[in-house]
């Protein structure tokens, strides 16, 4: 139990002050006041909250933690050349073991910047991934992303491989897993293949994850080579009815695409305004999106291009930039980007058990000191979560119940010892450039 | 002496291992390796940094500190709504107490994210604000600022207080105060009121600080009522090239205005990217700015529109935002954003001897703690500076050679009481509304 704490609801947008009584995996009460004493003589634990906010932890619904070794390799380049002169080569050198420690560097950093779910999109490695997520405790929908600008065999290959990644893991490790199948993108996958991709989550009933429309320059050459946009394209291949889909960036979505998403299965779009701002892709047309029936969700995209995985500056930056853009100060509110930062992003990623501080659901929470300076006055708590909160401002993390980060100090992870193994594997990978 | 750290020089863009010898208010060695042991024999107090990083303060050139109770008391309204009724009605009822408790948070904020100098713009209990910096120890540049909507003779009466404020606090406590004179904006000042400030500053011989072209409203209110752009206005008045300038925001300036200020006497433009977005306002053209010769700078403008004094976050808005604006992933670099958060702050508020890290300058720094996963590899430091770094990276914050920060615990404010203090005049102010 947790008691003397701020509880938050964003559906809700209360702060009531209270406890909060967990059972497994569950939240089992969400209570206002002090817990009465026979309460508290039932429970195996107390934990004081004063002076803290209680809420749901962030879900990270777009990133490639295998290149976490690529924070700040090459900044500032134009995108071709940043991708064939830096990224490739770097990525051509990357092992097993120098992939495992960028992850274990990923999941340090996402833990204490109060993130309990995120979504893994990469292709090394990913079973090693998935073992290690069981162990340390937190959320994740995993997927064997896959290009396809090879013969047929090789993506049938590459497709086996996704299949068995995804029925192997999906719904594992008490169901803190979930997997996706995942072409790359409509510039790296040629039509056909999409369709298979499709054709077998289709057969295994996976969501389908993908980037689209994230530079404009892909989206021109995509009306070039095919005559649409890659959204009229997916529409006229007969996809986007058959599978939940979760797309990335969506920087060069305009309302006749919109419609398109629309009328899908179902889509969500992971908006990663950062990483679309560094790399010079663009602003997505977040204002617009909302008038349309579409799950809208916060990603930060990898460190090579943002270069952090904290969902706070990504929740900030979502709430700031349209109203500068738009010049209207009333679109994009706090609320609406505390939502896509946690709830719509755990919906995003198929966990509907993580549904907010509410009775039922998972208790996936994350707990934040609030008696600091930037922080006051302490009235105005929806305000502060959005434009004034800190990452580091998170103390504690809970998933499934599971303390992950107590008083700011990881349970499940060594950082000391993984700080120290991500240089030494960044410099073997630097040496064997 | 600070030994084992990590020295950093904006100016040359090198990273030493080294140490760093202070003597009083100045830097009297910076080396690199491990220093001798005679020089350690001599030194009063030698700290370890390792793993530190070692580099100068941020300086933050615009800001209203006195209203730092109005953090997340209103967002999200149109610019005038806002204004009407939410802030002024709100200022109406600060009183000298609220007015203290709102700046001693706000210097808790800055110091402990890491800030050492900054820019206060503001009409209120200038003289106890300048007394209580005089005691904390942190570098500021002050200013009675001026609206100048009101019969001559109040205008005179404000110019008066105004002036004498600047006289009395100008190079004050051992040289970590300077003022200027500040009509607050062209919409609030008549062009007569302006001129008799300039003559005033140019007598003085003091700086002169003023908000230009932040909306485009009152760019186009400006042509509409005198037909002129409020720069075009400035230069017609003569007074450009009187004094030494620091503009605030510019959100509204093209190529023409920028040529004009450019032929000023001096002129630096503070930038305040987060709030121009947060506001509504829009987003200033920096990578132009850069094209002419203006010392360009950074500031947070007030809590209420930012909503935090956190001038990392300020920094990493300035080297995002415009890539993605212009679509150019090479525009505004991490270097750009660090000498406008650092020495073209301090250079443009008028502290000529902080200058960096280097031998005779004024001994303002800061400590960050590098050891963390956020920011590794630990090779790419200039990259972390700007897209990594959290404002609670920094541990130790000293000024003129004394230590305000250290281990992330302040020596010349209490903050618990401080806090508690904010909270309650809050309250007061709100019983009053
Ligand atoms: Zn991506
Ligand atoms: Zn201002």
């Amino acid at each position: 139990m947790i008691k003397n704490v701020k509880i938050i609801s964003i559906e809700k947008k209360t702060v009531s002050d209270g406890y909060l009584e967990i059972d497994g995996k569950i939240i089992k009460k969400v209570n206002k006041g002090e817990p009465p004493i026979e309460t508290l003589n039932q429970v195996s634990r107390v934990i004081d909250g004063k002076g803290k906010w209680l809420l749901p932890g962030f879900v990270n619904t777009h990133t490639h933690v295998g290149m976490n070794l690529l924070r700040g390799y090459s900044d500032e380049l134009p995108l071709q050349r940043w991708l064939q002169e830096k990224m490739w080569p770097f990525e051509a050198k990357l092992d097993r073991a120098s992939v495992a420690a960028a992850r274990r560097l990923a999941l340090v950093e996402m833990l204490k910047s109060g993130t309990t779910t995120f979504l893994e999109m990469y292709h090394l490695f990913m079973d090693d991934f998935a073992e290690e997520i069981q162990d340390v405790g937190i959320r994740a929908t995993l997927m064997r992303s896959m290009i396809g600008l090879c013969p047929t065999e090789e993506q049938e290959a590459k497709l086996k491989e996704a299949k068995e990644f995804a029925l192997n893991w999906h719904q594992k490790a008490e169901g803190r897993i979930q997997t996706m199948l995942a072409p790359h993108a409509p510039y790296t996958c040629p039509p056909n293949f999409i369709k298979r991709i499709v054709e077998e989550a289709t057969a295994l009933q996976l969501p389908v994850h993908m980037h689209l429309a994230e530079t404009k320059k892909e989206v021109d050459d995509h009306i070039n080579e095919y005559g649409l946009h890659p959204v009229h394209h997916l529409d006229e291949l007969g996809v986007l009815k058959e599978v939940d889909w979760l797309f990335a960036h969506g920087v060069f979505l305009e309302d006749e695409h919109l419609e398109v998403l629309q009328s899908a299965k179902s889509v969500a779009i992971s908006h990663n305004p950062i990483s679309n701002l560094k790399l010079g892709s663009g602003i997505a047309a977040v204002s617009k999106w909302q008038q349309y029936d579409l799950n809208i969700c916060l990603g930060t995209d990898s460190v090579a291009s943002n270069n952090t995985l904290d969902m706070v500056e990504e929740m900030r930056m979502a709430a700031l930039i349209h109203k500068g853009i738009e010049r209207d100060p009333t679109v994009v509110t706090s609320i609406d980007a505390l939502h896509m930062a946690t709830l719509n992003g755990s919906k995003a990623l198929q966990f509907e058990g993580v549904k907010g501080i509410k009775e039922g659901a998972e208790a996936d929470f994350v707990l934040i000191n609030g008696n600091q300076a930037h922080l006051q006055p302490e009235s105005q708590l929806f305000s502060h979560l959005v434009y004034a909160l800190n990452s580091q401002d998170v103390t504690d993390v809970y998933v499934q119940g599971v303390a992950l980060m107590e008083n700011k100090q990881l349970l499940t992870l060594d950082e000391e010892k993984i700080i120290y193994e991500a240089n030494h594997e960044f410099r073997q990978v630097m040496s064997r450039l």
